[in-house]
C-alpha cells in the first residue's frame, strides 16, 4: 500500500505492463463453465470493440435522463448472454465493495450532486429499520462515509416510529452508528438541530411511502415513486427492453442476448389458486420462445424462468420452473411462500422473467454472481455472490440464502483493448455497461412517473 | 492486487480498521524538518475540520467558472506555510501518478467532458513537440489512455511543422506512439481520416499560438489564450490572492499562510542590466513584509524569494536570493541564464515571489516536493519530487535538475476525521485543497481572458 522507497517508483505504464504478464498467469475472475455451444463471449467482444461508441452514446442518454443518485444492478452470465436480473435504487451491500474504490465512490457522488444540488450542504440518510442486521449497518456506514467524504454534513435518521431518541447501533467490527429520530416541520422533515437540503433514500418503501415523507418541499433522492410498494418489476423491464432496442441497433447486437424475456400476469392469488392456469400458460409461451433462440444459436441448456411477485424485493416470492405445469403443482408450502413479499404486502400480480444461466464458477466450482453498483451515471466497484452448494439455475438472492461477498478486483471502467475479453478488466467493463443500460432503464422510469 | 480466494473478503469496513493500524506503524509521508517555531500544522488542522464547508464552496465556485481540463500544482510545504508556486495548465507528468488511480482519472475525464461536450466522440491531442524525451512521450500516453478509456477515439498530432508522415515514436518501456501531421481544412484542424470534434492541448505554446490554431470553429482545451507565450504567472498569483482571501473568510485563516506574497517587475533587461536597480529595491520591499510575518509567527527561519520570468515555465530563468543586493552582483553567466526562457523567449517582466521553505523530507534527508494533478475539478493524484542533495530553499524543479517522481500512494479526496494530521490521506487531502484553489484561480484566468 504504502512504498516510501527511493527507487524509482513504479509508473504507470510499468504498472500496465506488470499487469499485462499477470494476466497470463492468474485467474482473473470467475471461470464460465458453460458448453462449448451457443456464442461463447459474444456479447463482450461486441462490447470491446464499440467502447468509444457506447460511451458517447451513454454521454448523451444521461443528459436527457440522469441516473438515479444510487443503483445496483444483480446480473447473470451464462457465457452466450449477459444480462440484469434485478435493478435496486436502494441498495445495500456498499460495504462489499472493494475499499480501494473508496476514492471512486466519493468523486461519483461529487460528480452526481455537485451540480443538481449546488447550495446544499447537508443530507439526512434515510436507511431501512431493520436495526438488528449488522451487515445492512455496515452499509449504511460506508454509504455515509462516502458522501461525508465528498464533502457533506450526513446524519441518519430513522423511519421506524419507535425510534424516539437519538439511538447508537453496533455496526459490528468496532463501528457504531448514531440513528436519529425523524421530526416533520410543516413541509420539512428534520433531526434535532438539523435541517437537510437533501434527503437520500436508502429504504424501499416496501410498506408504502410513510406519512411523514409524504409532500415534502425537500428533494428526496432516489425518487419515493419507485419504492416496492408502487414500483413494478415489469414495467423497469419494459424500460430496460426499450433501452436494449436501441442499444443493440446502435451495436448491431441481438437484443436478446443482453435481454431477459419477461411477462407479467395480473389477478394472482396462490392461496384461493386463482389465476394460476394463465399464468402458466404465459410460462409455456415463455418458454417456447426462448427454446426458440437457444435452438437457433446451438445451445443445448434447459431453459428456465424465474417466477417473482411483480412488486418485491430481496428474493422473497421467487421461484424457478422448467414448465408451466409446475406452477400448477405447488403444494402449500410453496403457495405460501409465494404469496407475501416483503412487509406482509400480498403478491397478486407476478413477473416471469427468462431464467439465464449462472456459468461463472469459483475454482471449486462455488457458482459466482456479479452485482455492479452505481453512483449516478459511474460504476463505482461491485462484488461476486459466491454460493456453494447451490445450482447454476436457481435463485442466489433467496431467503437465508448463505453467499460470501468477493469484491471486484478491479474497476469496471478500464477496458484494455490489448487482453482478452476474459481478462478481468475486461470483463468488469461488460458487466459495467449491462448495468449501466438497466440503470438507464431506471433513469426513464423515475422520468415517466414523474420523478426526479 | 487479485484476491480470489473464498473466505470473506475484506471490506470497506475492516480495510478502515487495518489502515488505521497500520497509520500507527509506516511513515504515512514526507517527514515534517521544520523547526519547533510556528505554527505547525496550523493549515492542515484547520482544514481538516472544515471539509463539508470547504467542499461546499468549491461546488459553488466551479459551477460559476468551469475548471481547466488538464492543470497540475507545484506546492511548498513549510510546515507553518502550504502553498502554491506554479500552476500549469498543461502538464506532463501524468506517467509519475499512482496507477492504482487512473479508474479515478477516466471517471474524472467522463466528469469533465460528459456536461460540456455531449456529442464529442474524437479527440485530438496536442503535445509538445520534444519528441526525444521519453518520459515526456510516457507522460503524453498516459494522458491518451486515460481519454480513451473514458471513451473517446484519441489520436495524436504534431504542431512540429517538420513532421510531415505519421511517425511512431518509441515512449520507452516497450511503447510506441504514433504522431500525425496536422491539416488545416478551412476552420478546422484535423488528421488523415480524423476529424476530432476537441482538441486537447498538451503545449504550452512558448512561442505563440501557431497560425494553424489561429481562428478554429473547433473547440480546444484548456485555451490556446493561456499559452506562456502570453499568459503572466503573476496574474496567476493574482487571481489566486482573491480566490485565497475569499477562501480565507470562509475557513478563518490567515490568506498569508497559503499564498505566497508576489510582486512583478516590468522593464528589465538582464543583459543591458536595465531595470534591475528597481527589482532589487521591490524584492527588499517584499522580504521586510515576509520577516514581518516570520516575526509575528515565530519562525525561525530565513526569508528568501523566487525570481523568476513572469511568462515562462521549466524552471528556466529562475533564481532564489535572501536579499535585494544579491540581483546587483549577478554574473555574466547568471544574467545570460536569467535573461532568456524556454522557446527563447526574452525575459523583460520579472516575477519575484515569495520562497516556501521544502520542508518535506524523506527518511534519508532528501526533500521532497508535492506536484498535485487535477482533471477538470477532481485531483486525481500526485507525486513527490524527491531530490538528493538539495537545499530545501532551492528550486527543484530547474533546468537539468534530476529528481525521482515517489507516486501518491493514496488518493487525495479521502480524508480520515479519525487519524492525525500528519496521516497520508489526510496530507493528500489538504494538497488537493490548495492545488484545488490554485486550479479555481486559474478558472479565473480563463474566465477572464474570454477563454472556455
Amino acid at each position: 500500500m504504502l512504498s516510501f522507497m527511493l527507487q524509482p517508483a513504479v509508473t504507470f505504464v510499468e504498472a500496465f505492463i506488470m499487469r499485462n504478464s499477470m494476466q497470463l498467469i492468474d485467474v482473473p475472475v470467475p471461470h464460465l463453465t458453460t458448453a462449448h455451444s451457443g456464442p461463447l463471449h459474444h456479447v463482450e467482444e461486441i462490447i470491446l470493440t464499440q467502447i468509444a461508441i457506447i460511451e458517447a452514446w451513454f454521454r448523451q442518454q444521461w443528459l436527457k435522463t440522469p441516473a438515479p443518485i444510487t443503483s445496483s444492478v444483480d446480473l447473470r452470465h451464462a457465457g452466450f448472454k449477459l444480462a440484469p436480473v434485478d435493478t435496486n435504487l436502494f441498495p445495500a451491500g456498499f460495504n462489499n465493495l472493494n475499499p480501494d474504490f473508496m476514492p471512486l465512490c466519493i468523486q461519483a457522488a461529487q460528480s452526481a450532486l455537485g451540480g443538481s444540488f449546488p447550495g446544499c450542504l447537508k443530507i439526512l440518510l434515510l436507511p431501512e429499520s431493520h436495526t438488528s442486521n449488522q451487515f445492512y449497518l455496515q452499509s449504511v456506514c460506508v454509504l455515509r462515509d462516502i458522501f461525508v467524504n465528498a464533502g457533506f454534513i450526513v446524519r441518519i435518521g430513522s423511519l421506524d416510529p419507535t425510534i424516539t431518541t437519538p439511538t447508537e447501533l453496533n455496526a459490528g467490527r468496532g463501528e457504531r452508528v448514531l440513528i436519529e429520530p425523524l421530526q416533520r416541520v410543516g413541509t420539512r422533515v428534520e433531526l434535532a438541530n438539523f435541517k437537510p437540503c437533501l434527503l437520500l433514500l436508502n429504504n424501499d418503501l416496501s410498506t408504502g411511502i410513510p406519512d411523514i415523507l409524504q409532500n415534502l418541499e425537500q428533494r428526496i433522492r432516489p425518487t419515493t415513486k419507485l419504492g416496492w410498494a408502487s414500483r413494478l418489476k415489469s414495467s423497469h423491464f419494459q424500460f430496460f427492453k426499450e433501452v436494449v432496442e436501441e442499444f443493440s441497433t446502435l451495436i448491431s447486437i441481438d437484443p436478446w442476448l443482453i435481454n431477459p424475456l419477461f411477462s407479467a400476469v395480473d389477478g394472482i392469488d396462490f392461496m384461493a389458486q386463482t389465476g394460476i392456469e394463465a399464468l402458466a400458460a404465459e410460462a409455456d409461451r415463455l418458454l417456447a420462445m426462448i427454446r426458440e433462440k437457444y435452438a437457433a444459436y446451438g445451445i443445448q441448456e434447459t431453459p428456465f424462468l424465474a417466477i417473482k411477485a411483480d412488486n418485491g424485493t430481496y428474493g422473497m416470492s421467487v421461484m424457478m420452473v422448467q414448465e408451466g405445469a409446475q406452477l400448477l403443482q405447488l403444494n402449500r408450502k410453496q403457495r405460501t411462500r409465494m404469496a407475501t413479499s416483503k412487509g406482509s404486502q400480498k403478491v397478486d400480480r407476478v413477473l416471469i422473467q427468462e431464467g439465464v444461466h449462472s456459468f461463472e464458477t469459483m475454482p471449486d466450482g462455488a457458482v459466482a454472481e456479479p452485482v455492479v453498483y452505481m453512483i449516478g451515471q459511474f460504476v463505482v466497484g461491485g462484488f461476486y455472490r459466491v454460493h456453494q452448494g447451490r445450482g447454476k439455475n436457481e435463485n442466489l438472492n433467496a431467503p437465508g440464502m448463505h453467499f460470501e461477498p468477493l469484491a471486484f478486483a478491479k474497476a469496471c471502467n478500464m477496458p484494455c483493448g490489448d487482453l482478452r475479453v476474459v481478462d478481468s478488466s475486461n470483463r468488469f467493463y461488460a458487466y459495467g455497461v449491462i448495468a449501466r443500460l438497466a440503470a438507464l432503464a431506471a433513469a426513464r422510469e423515475i422520468a415517466a412517473i414523474g420523478g426526479e
